[in-house]
């Protein structure tokens, strides 16, 4: 991890390692789809699944990712991916972060073409029934998101500090060669990293402290970005607890060239910040001046996420008793 | 803002500043150009104007760059950027810098081919005509530039200290698939930020201390810039008032692997660079030891430079009142 | 010298160095190969002489790099390679490295083919001589060195402390457009500095200290490596003296892509690493515990190239003398 890694107090970007879960599943998943004959093909990110950063990581830490194949279904494939921060001047280790990602193989000759997957062998049969439920789950899942796209409002001109307004944030990038690879679309994780940077700036707007990412909600890649693109990526408050934010971040791109340049909402992901003081220790975060209906229907669904997995965390914590 | 951007005591480089705001230029200019039909075309830099460095930007600030086009003729258009910086912790903003660009729209297809450009619409008829103002001022001091290119002369073996000399620099750059967009030519900005950091080692062999952009004169662009060329970037220092420095930048490029290599001029400018102390307070410059004929010529024509400048400031602080 | 291009201390990575002397290795060889009619070609690195890092370089210093064509045989090319660096503060410059690189001039239009190389002329007939020998014995090393091509063994799940299989280290880098230029091939450069990577987590597992590059091998460059390649760089620790480590560095390539996806072993080095304290003084190195006959053969081969080149650098001392 280098210093460009990482904010001023040292901490590693959320982005950067979401940027290297997603190069380690899009090797593994590539190499899988090519062992067969047919068209090459490249592993191109649909969705990530819940991702939590469970310790942070600093500067001059070693990150070891390493990724398996835990299902295939006809079309796709899961990765699960974990990060493990080694500090090499102590030796310690501690599991960073771990996510599971979900890719389709394109063709390279033609990046409409889904080619097939190859089936993978389960250890058991438990093993690839539980595959199934995931996959049906986060398709089920995908296609709800699709239909739920809204428009990013432009803030007020002059807004009050602590509303949502505030905060909101934009972020315009033009795609370059090396967001890109092999074909000339973006990469996944190139694209994150963008969101993780603008829920950030949010997040530090809305309490003026150092602030890190403590997790991603499920992340969907609803439409492929080509180079030379112009991607908007604004991040707005949604939900705040006690110590945490909630951040919705939507990705627009349009072309810069095409004579018709409609806007796509291309991905869209709920990130959760938290506060940190000096010590690194999780600071009481402002509370949120709600101005609008639509601002209260957004937080009421961000505190019902909340709640939701704050319940499943219990609920993991028994299982493992 | 990030570590990479800003030298040891945190400022921001102006070439960072640069080359944001020829991001922006180029977006925004790319996209006028496309809304007709015919070939998709690209705005390319032709001409930077003037441009101060009102207030320095540290590591950890947000950047907030917004483009507007304020004037079209047939093939060209100016677009005028603005940067505040932002500091999240504090809330804090201030102007940071303000440009004005020129771009004309190329064909992607055939780069030679220069494109019309739709007219815009203008608020009154004063707007349109101090528009064409500007476009006539910065159409002729264009072609006055191009015929004072000169070359660079290595400077003597051992040149003694606060000579020019001494500090002059040159820096040689491998065209990257990186520093490039779309077609296979050099982004405005990517050669600005070299220049910028040329410059900004002659400024500090000069003085031996922290060291700033303070204000770039306007930036020519002759000729484009292909990948697989190789740049020198020679910086040399023209003239030295109290506070202040003034370094002419002057970029050659080659192709590595033409038969025939000759080496053309494809961009000119000077910058002005102040020197700080530990607490951001400007610093007395040392006095230039002038040992030529051509030297003593380049210091009255930055003499001159430097008192229009002044003069301009001046009245503008007037006119304002 | 930027942040990113050091370590925690404030060091400049061996792999930044190595980086840059390639880049002006290239340069002026695929200059030199191109002032002829026929194919145009780009000079690839086939071989890096041993290199020596006499002096550490900072953050915020400027490097100097020099290269000269000082032999060229039928189809292949030696340039040699300074690299000062000088403080701009203080004004103080030093020797930082010097190196000697081979190169081998491909087609543009078809890669495998080697083109000619125009001669240089020598100053002497002597000097002429030393080239031709320095010529030969590299073209026998080189040859010696890919018949000793050994596999990576993958450690033992829970290593000892000190020994090999604890410090062992691999890296996993999917090659993207930035990595590559003009063709789409690798940059010798690129691959250096993914090596000099994992060496040097290599010995700060060791050590759990702050370590610095003092030398490298002779680099081989077996075969090519191609853009959309996923490259494996280990490093294994070989022979350790009272105050340096050897860590024996492998690059091994695999498509992703392709049908048949058989790695191939692409680039091979010794790295010497040191340990230092935080006044940048050199520490005892922990002894390494030997388990197997392997290891002990490795050992003693890394032993007896340290007596050599001790010796080699003593009778240069007298020669100097």
């Amino acid at each position: 991890m280098r210093p460009d890694d990482s904010n001023l107090a040292g901490n590693v970007h959320g982005g950067i390692i979401l940027k290297m879960i997603e190069e380690a599943g899009c090797i593994i998943g590539t190499r899988h789809c090519n062992v067969q004959n047919g068209d090459r093909c490249l592993a191109a990110l649909v969705r990530v699944e819940k991702t939590e950063f469970l310790s942070p990581m600093f500067i001059g830490e070693v990150a070891h990712v390493t990724a398996e194949i835990t299902f295939t279904s006809k079309h796709s494939l899961e990765v699960q991916v974990k990060v493990i921060g080694e500090n090499v001047l102590t030796g310690a280790k501690k599991l960073a972060s771990k996510a599971a990602l979900w890719y389709v193989p394109c063709s390279l000759k033609n990046v409409e073409k889904i080619m097939e997957v190859p089936p993978i062998k389960y250890a058991s049969a438990e093993q690839e029934e539980e595959g199934r439920k995931r996959y049906e789950a986060q398709k089920m899942e995908r296609m709800e998101t699709k239909a739920r796209i809204e428009e990013a409002v432009a803030p007020p001109a002059n807004p009050e500090q602590h509303t949502v307004g505030f905060s909101q944030s934009s972020l315009i990038h033009l795609v370059g060669p090396s967001d890109c690879t092999l074909h000339d679309y973006v990469h996944g994780g190139a694209t994150m990293k963008l969101m993780d940077e603008v829920a950030g700036i949010v997040a530090a707007r809305h309490c003026n402290t150092n602030i890190v990412t403590a997790s991603v909600d499920a992340i969907n890649f609803h439409r492929k970005i080509k180079k030379g693109c112009v991607l908007t990526v604004t991040g707005r408050l949604t939900f705040i607890s006690n110590k945490s934010m909630e951040i919705e971040v939507m990705v627009d791109a349009s072309s810069m060239v095409e004579a018709e340049m409609r806007k796509y909402r291309a991905v869209t992901a709920f990130f959760t910040y938290i506060s940190l003081d000096k010590d690194n220790k999780p600071l009481p975060v402002p509370s949120l001046k709600i101005e609008s209906e639509d601002e209260q229907r957004r937080f009421d669904e961000g505190k019902a996420r909340y709640l939701q997995n704050k319940a499943k965390r219990l609920s993991n914590n028994q299982g493992q008793q």
